[in-house]
């Protein structure tokens, strides 16, 4: 199995690589630059002593991949999707990890857009056939860099397919210390999306990079 | 200092008592009819083998109470504070433990209300100079009651006065294995009003009465 990220060189992307890369899994992340995605795979797989992760632009990352997460910003994710639409196939699952949040007033606030949440906007512009998942929502990403710091967390699944779930639960479980949840729908997603904007309140608030949930008694 | 739950013969109202009556607090649990939160308060009593709780109209818990917590269904909260008018004064801090949930599909899902918590319209509704805080509305009722039980869970704080949202977290800190966090302002009361849908979706998909959220890393 062969895990890819769309806009992989950011700092969730960066994460979730690293974290897949040390279970394992082989991992491409992809950038519109494939010069910067194969400079961030180089500095990546320093980090991890083995040759794990590969740079590529986005659409070779469509090509070899069958997983692909979402990890740009909320707010790129709409045209990076309408730019790649040609490329996507039947079979790739989409995995989509944005949240939209802004910072407008000094604090992050949910960035609403009418009652749907990132996720629900993002799957609404797929090709038909093709899946969407929402999950990694609530992982923070600087969190995910310290590769060697166990998460003893959740990570919250939500969609629509539950095969597609069940997918994205088994490829997150390869994950130590992380436990995948069935969080139900992807209009869930507008409860994940909203937890995040409360964690990051959190880490202001008491001085943490890492505020993250773990569900107790299930 | 003394606790009142207006409507306290619920589910949630009755394991709240429980819990604070276990931590040595002095909880008056209210009722439109005095004879059936008399009937409570002794049903509990029995539980902690100890004279803790007493039972009361809810305009007696109202003055005789400094914290007051709103323990109704939501759709019962904002009557309730209607017919209550009257008996509110200066430095009643009103708790409002709500959820504004609906299983109208056969599911939880969140009941929306144009884009307000439960927790904002409630304050809406109150005399002014009176503080409303949100919390304790992600802990189930029915791992409340189980007093015996750790909880091992964060009690959620949201609420606009700092110095009222400290007063509430002071109490519940006093409930062994709760830890209070700061939500931030009010309107982050639609955050875990939310998540409490979520919880209690989970319960059904996991076969469990008690999940409940701990934030890792803070």
């Amino acid at each position: 199995m062969r895990i890819g990220l769309l806009g992989g060189t950011g700092v969730e992307g960066r994460g979730l690589a690293l974290r897949f890369a040390a279970a394992r899994v082989e991992v491409a992340i992809g950038s519109r630059s494939r010069e910067r995605s194969t400079q961030t795979a180089r500095q990546l797989n320093g980090i991890l002593g083995a040759e794990c992760i590969r740079g590529a632009t986005n659409a070779e990352v469509l090509a070899d991949s069958e997983i692909i997460l979402l990890t740009v910003p909320f707010d790129k994710a709409a045209a990076l999707v309408q730019s790649l639409k040609q490329d996507f196939r039947a079979g790739h699952l989409i995995v989509d990890a944005t949240v939209p949040l802004t910072f407008a007033s000094g604090r992050a606030e949910y960035f609403e857009q009418g009652d749907r949440s990132n996720a629900e906007l993002l799957a609404a512009q797929l090709p038909p056939g093709i899946d969407l998942v929402g999950a990694f929502k609530t992982i923070p990403a600087r969190i995910l860099a310290e590769v060697d710091l166990p998460l003893d967390c959740d990570v919250f699944v939500c969609g629509d397919s539950q095969s597609a779930k069940d997918r994205v639960m088994a490829v997150a479980s390869l994950i130590p210390s992380l436990r995948p949840v069935d969080a139900g729908p992807l209009m869930n997603a507008r409860i994940l999306e909203r937890m995040t904007v409360l964690a990051v309140q959190l880490n202001r608030r008491y001085k943490s990079k890492g505020a993250r949930f773990r569900v107790v008694g299930i």
